[in-house]
């Protein structure tokens, strides 16, 4: 019975995936861009040394310093770069991929041009959604995350990380567009590298920033759709062009 | 000598002004296009009546609902839609225009993609940089307003507004676009009509949004480039693209 019972959960929750899928590529009707629902990660913000940090630099309305080890005998080793964890694992950057997917069962997609959507965007903040896009040869980290910077009104933070150094991030441009009811929102920007802190680049607000109630507006059913795409620019030409 | 001090002084307002034009000019550097630079009216914002109700709804954390005059025996009469004023003007919608200009002295451009440079940003809030865009047989008023929201934390809302009925608005799309440092920002969205209150557009957060720290990294030396195009939206299918 309980077998029957869970099988009939796990077919609704297909059923329920397959419906917001179809919403999200009827919004995004480009034929080939892949739509990925991405739900949040709200309870495993909650491991007890990151929450403790966490809440108490909330209280104190600032965000937490970057989680870094305090003896990190090799140069070339990066400590775990997950926003959701103060993880203690370390290592080259060429394997920060592969922890990712591996210890935080962070999802990766291929391809120019994907949909991210996010469920559940009533969920008390701070909830995160994460995902690895890969691209152009290489692996991206998008981090959308809902704050309360003023308390009592959260905001969403959309940024994206190169799994790369500063120097290689310089060569790609990412676009975040949020397309809904006669409006429509572009971010575009050159990505950080994942080894500046993906805290402090939200925290300057140097990415795409909504309130509430935009979110709201760009949002179906608690669904947010965000457009993604990366480009490499090798000519630093965007400014003079309108 | 007087004369020659204040010679002097109104030749070097022209320099700055000229040199201003002529870095918007160098970053929104599409041929023809006419950059306007507005100058903010935070101190026109304290007559007496209406200074007070903002302040007094600053303080409740709640804006101030429009002005509206208790009699209006003619309905096909509007009361006076400039957001600076609680002025007591009210007339038909065909001669707002020519009130906007003449009593609050707010500036007219013509062309379809203009670009707004709103000076001194760092002025606190709340500031107002208004003009009015002609375009398509149509008059647009811009606002972009500074104001805080959350007490210590000004943001920036930029937002057009159609001087006719709001079924004449439907017809349009405008776009408000952000470009410097690498960073592009891009809003679209139909205007609403100038019949409907910018502040609850503005409250409702309905418009283009940036923080402080955002508007920094847009902003040159204390202006804030805002490149403006109106297109006609007869078909709403832009849900369809991406």
């Amino acid at each position: 019975m309980l077998f029957f019972t869970q099988c009939f959960g796990a077919v609704l929750d297909l059923i329920h995936l397959r419906f917001q899928h179809y919403k999200a590529k009827r919004v995004f009707s480009a034929a080939g861009q892949l739509v990925c629902v991405v739900n949040p990660t709200h309870s495993l913000k909650y491991a007890p040394t990151r929450c403790a940090a966490v809440q108490a630099s909330m209280e104190q309305g600032i965000l937490p310093p970057c989680h870094h080890h305090e003896a990190v005998h090799d140069p070339q080793l990066v400590p775990c770069t997950c926003p959701l964890f103060s993880c203690p694992w370390e290592g080259h950057l060429e394997v920060v991929v592969s922890h990712l997917r591996q210890t935080h069962r962070i999802n990766i997609l291929q391809g120019a041009e994907i949909v991210f959507l996010a469920t559940d965007m009533h969920l008390p903040a701070p909830t995160d959604w994460i995902i690895m896009h890969s691209c152009l040869g290489h692996q991206f980290l998008l981090v959308l995350r809902k704050q309360e910077k003023h308390e009592g009104h959260p905001q969403f933070f959309a940024t994206m990380m190169l799994i790369g150094t500063p120097t290689q991030a310089n060569n790609f441009t990412y676009r975040l567009e949020l397309n809904r009811n006669q409006r429509r929102l572009k971010w575009e920007a050159t990505p950080r590298s994942i080894l500046e802190c993906v805290d402090s680049v939200i925290s300057d607000g140097d990415c795409l920033v909504l309130n509430t109630s935009l979110a709201q507006l760009f949002s179906d059913n608690g669904s947010l759709a965000i457009g993604i795409a990366i480009t490499t620019s090798k000519v630093h030409s965007s400014e003079a062009e309108m």
